[in-house]
């Protein structure tokens, strides 16, 4: 059985025990493809572990099948050892019967945004991180990070009333608000966020001013919160819960300050801790400079 | 601008005040359908508002313009008081320049997982209702809910490590659990445990024993959620957090018990609060059966 956490060294920084370099357990995340005889009908960012039963519950849901009759069998593919094994599962239709993907298929001509943009046909993590740009390093003040966490409700009128909406901010490196948004959906909200500077000519070819400092997001920092940070060279990403192991490795990747956690009381910093400073320094427990 | 919240009825539940009916703020979730030049590309579910960033912003993440400048326009489609206005947008290219959506779309053609399936080509509420299973109708014990609610830490080993899980568990009306599952994905914790049932022969075609009679998700309750509990015939689902406005009204229309905000001190009731019992009694506080 995969384990469904992974452990990562962090910078851990408690008001009463100050920054320690520590391990953490992270939540793992990694693309399943899924095929049926064969055909790749769909890709999702999953946490491993019951892929066959992810694999059922994903076809009886799309109405691709009425149960596990109409299923002969489901196995991961790929020999042992191989790059990407257990990444892709297949299913084969039940003898005399045969799975019909082209309905669903047929109605996912105009391809619905997935839950983790631009991962189709990317099977390993490698394959994943082979694409993100590159952030140009820049060091990160960590008590400006942070007020953008804690500021979030600030820009999130309406989660007070519902307590069901995800909010994202955008920060210069001089502390200002360049953008806000709230959504149901954190990707969306971020999407949101980076589209307020692309129509005001605040990011993308030709950007006025600086780039963005600082992303901060209210819900968990998975592979998608990271990829789209990635592609707007925003330095630092601070969220007020925990990221995902791809969302991890893909920020240490991708040149990107990964903080979760965020919260009154401290911080753990899951990438390029080494980059962060406080009143102008670097922070004491920093890794040196990668 | 479309308001981020709407006002639904529901019963709500304390320690201290008993059940009342009373109005309550609920997140507003609806399909926006993105077309580049004309052509569909993809279906996402959002809240209204800032639609013209969070287009730019996807498209943006999605490698397909490199800033404001590959834009002409960005406009909803659709006359004024049109069905469907307001949840498909337009972006045209600029003079002199194509968006090119051939890249992505091809790389697209496994349709990645959305994270709202059977979306796709549904653009108004009424169209994303129509095609849900009704379940029957069953009475719901709020007692074994609560308890399917406040249990799910036992089914999430792993939450407590990395506070990056979520958690969904099914169980039958006598409180048996039936299936339990974790991911770093809501909806994917859904298909594990909906899976789990199928691979047993205890859910879809021919199934043995009796419907699954409670969903309990960590999360917040989303469309697809509810979608995934409508084709597996739940009856009630019971959730820790806050309901979409789609959810309500998928969940009213599929004959689905809705609870959300299920913690220690009471619980709030979204959807069919008429079926509703506690040691056998109908709530007082109930509306008379729909």
């Amino acid at each position: 059985m995969p384990k469904p956490f992974a452990w990562y060294e962090v910078v851990r920084s408690r008001a009463d025990t100050g920054s320690v370099r520590c391990p953490d357990a992270v939540v793992v995340e990694e693309p399943l493809e899924i095929r049926v005889d064969g055909e790749t009908i769909a890709t999702t960012m999953r946490t491993p572990g019951q892929d066959a039963e992810l694999t059922l519950g994903f076809l009886f849901a799309e109405g691709m099948i009425a149960g596990a009759g109409d299923v002969g069998s489901v196995a991961h593919c790929g020999r042992a050892g191989e790059e990407g094994r257990g990444n892709v599962i297949d299913v084969r239709s039940a003898g005399g019967h045969r799975i019909d993907v082209e309905r669903v298929l047929e109605g996912r001509r105009w391809a619905p945004t997935s839950s983790a943009c631009g991962v189709c046909g990317r099977r390993t993590v490698e394959d994943l991180l082979a694409r993100v740009p590159r952030a140009p390093s820049r060091s990160v003040d960590v008590e400006l990070a942070a007020r953008a966490v804690a500021e979030l409700g600030a820009s999130q009128p309406a989660f007070a009333r519902t307590g069901g909406l995800h909010a994202a901010a955008i920060r210069g490196a001089d502390g200002a608000l360049l953008a806000a948004a709230e959504d149901v959906g954190r990707h969306n909200a971020v999407d949101k966020a980076v589209g307020s500077l692309l129509a005001r000519g605040l990011l993308g070819r030709g950007q006025l001013g600086p780039p963005p400092a600082v992303l901060a997001v209210s819900g968990r920092s998975s592979f998608e919160i990271v990829q789209k940070a990635a592609m707007a060279g925003i330095a630092c990403i601070a969220s007020v819960s925990a990221p995902s192991s791809l969302a991890i490795d893909l920020a240490r990747e991708a040149g990107i300050v990964l903080l979760g956690f965020v919260r009154g009381d401290g911080w753990n910093a899951y990438a390029h801790a080494e980059r962060l400073e406080s009143a102008g320094e670097r922070l004491p427990s920093a890794p040196p400079p990668a």
